[in-house]
This record gives C-alpha cells, structure tokens and sequence, in this order.
C-alpha cells in the first residue's frame, strides 16, 4: 500500500567510497524510501548522520537534481560559498550540472538527519570539490576515478592499487 | 545559494479545478520549493491544509511518479483501502501508473502539512476516482474533461458550460 511502514524498512551505514575516503560518512545511515515504495523516476532516502558524521564527499551532479530537508537536529551544509546551519523544516536545493560541491555534516553533539531526493537518470557523472575524483555511474555500477578518468592512488584511497 | 529561504518563497491558496470542484481544496495552500531552487527534473512542494482542506481531489497519475511526508500535524491518506493517519515523519509513494486514487485530508482541527515530489514529464494524464474526471497536462496547460474526453457538465462544475 501507498503508506510506508518504516519502522520495516532497512537501514544501511557507511558508504561505498573506496577505502579510508569512506572515513567520514562511517556514522552516516541510509534508508531508501522511494525504492521500496514502487518509484522509479526518483530515488527518495532518509539519512541520518550520528555526531561527526558526513552525508557525502563534498560534490555536485551533472545529470541528477538533488533536493533535502531538515527532518531532525541540527545539519551543516557546506558549499562553495561557505557553511549554512540547517533546522528541521530548512531545505536546499541542487540543480543538475550547477558546480557548486556541496555534502551535510553533522557538527553537534546529537544525531541529525534528512530526507533527500535524487533523480535516476541511466548515466551519471559527479565530481568531488575537495579531491582528485569523480565517480561514473553506468549499467548499475558506480566507478571512482581521478578528474582525468585515471586510477585513484593509494595515497588517495590508503589501499593497494 | 541552494539553502532556500523559506520565508521568502511565496504561498499559493486554492487550486485549479472548475467551479464548485474547488471547494475542497480551498484550505489548501502550496508553496513550490523546487522551482524557485532552479530544480526542472522534479517538482517539490510544501503544501498546508486547514482543517477540513483536501490536498486535491481524489486522483492518480498515469506517467509521473509521487512522493508525500508528512511534516506538520495528522493528514488522513485515503485511497482505494480505506483511510490511513499518517504523523509527521509519516510518508508515502504513488508509482506512475498504479491506479490507486489517492489525497490527503485533515480530519483534525489544527493546520497538517506535507512536502509532496512528483516528476516533471513534458505530458501527463491523471484520473479522478470518485468522478467522472480526467486531466491532461500537455504544452504548460492543464484541461480537464469527462474520462472519454468531453467536457464537463453545468451539473458538475456548478457553472454554465
């Protein structure tokens, strides 16, 4: 039925950035909403990000929309143009291929969280404002390169390449 | 800056139906969110209802998909399975094309609200279930009709026709 019930819908933790770049969204949960309710043209998730926590690396999307909300404690987005405290009720907008990087970070003491929309589009292309990086998202897979679509290195990622 | 200030974006009462097809949905207010954040792949709106207000008439849509949560209040979903309370933090999805007619109602006597998404698609028919109604969005205008696309009658708007 149309109405979620999310006290049955599964969270996951971390993210799926390679190696210690996954470091600061280690306290970031995310429980798809959109997926489990049968949509397909969006993707709709909550999250949450314990004390320290991180909702991403610092990016921006050149096929996708991105829209959040405030639903719970304090956030801090930083952008371009510095950072903005987020209340519960305070959204903000990220139009496709607008270069301007942006993440959540939860900088209280308490937990914080949000509900963020994404477009699915078949391809993808983000960047990251603080590295080297940018990910390709294609055939279901996403893929983290360097800018010029080489290998990251391991002093990016602190792995063996 | 993608922050919005909310404060700032305009609120819009009433809706768009034909004469006397408006009354539920005069305590409704909406304010659009994404557009005036530049977003064009999706539309995000905050919408208010008075008590007694519906969010629109009972509908579903055959090409854009739907996303509501709750933020304010007790709004009543109610569908083809009945009626539904849904709390802030409450939320719901409406595939495209899943024929499950659906709105929103506040059955209690303080203000509800919602943030509700749907897909930007460049046509689009929605149905009515309890009438004998259809829309069609096409070139920036909505029309509604009977279901087998003649006009709607005096008997149903209340006006001349």
């Amino acid at each position: 039925m149309p109405k979620l019930d999310l006290s049955q819908l599964p969270w996951r933790t971390g993210s799926g950035y390679p190696g210690k770049l996954a470091e600061p969204c280690a306290g970031r949960s995310v429980q798809p909403l959109g997926d489990p309710g049968g949509l397909t043209q969006y993707g709709v998730n909550m999250v949450r990000l314990e004390p320290g926590a991180a909702s991403s690396l610092r990016h921006y999307h050149m096929e996708q929309d991105e829209f959040v909300m405030v639903t719970e404690g304090i956030c801090t987005l930083i952008d371009d143009d510095g950072a903005h405290e987020m209340m519960p009720g305070d959204c903000a907008a990220f139009p496709a291929g607008e270069e301007n990087g942006h993440h959540l970070v939860n900088r209280s003491d308490k937990p914080a969280g949000f509900l963020v929309v994404g477009t699915r589009t078949p391809t993808e292309t983000g960047y990251y404002s603080d590295l080297d990086m940018m990910v390709k998202f294609a055939g279901g897979d996403f893929t983290f390169t360097r800018k010029d679509g080489s290998p990251l290195t391991a002093e990016q990622t602190g792995e063996d390449t």
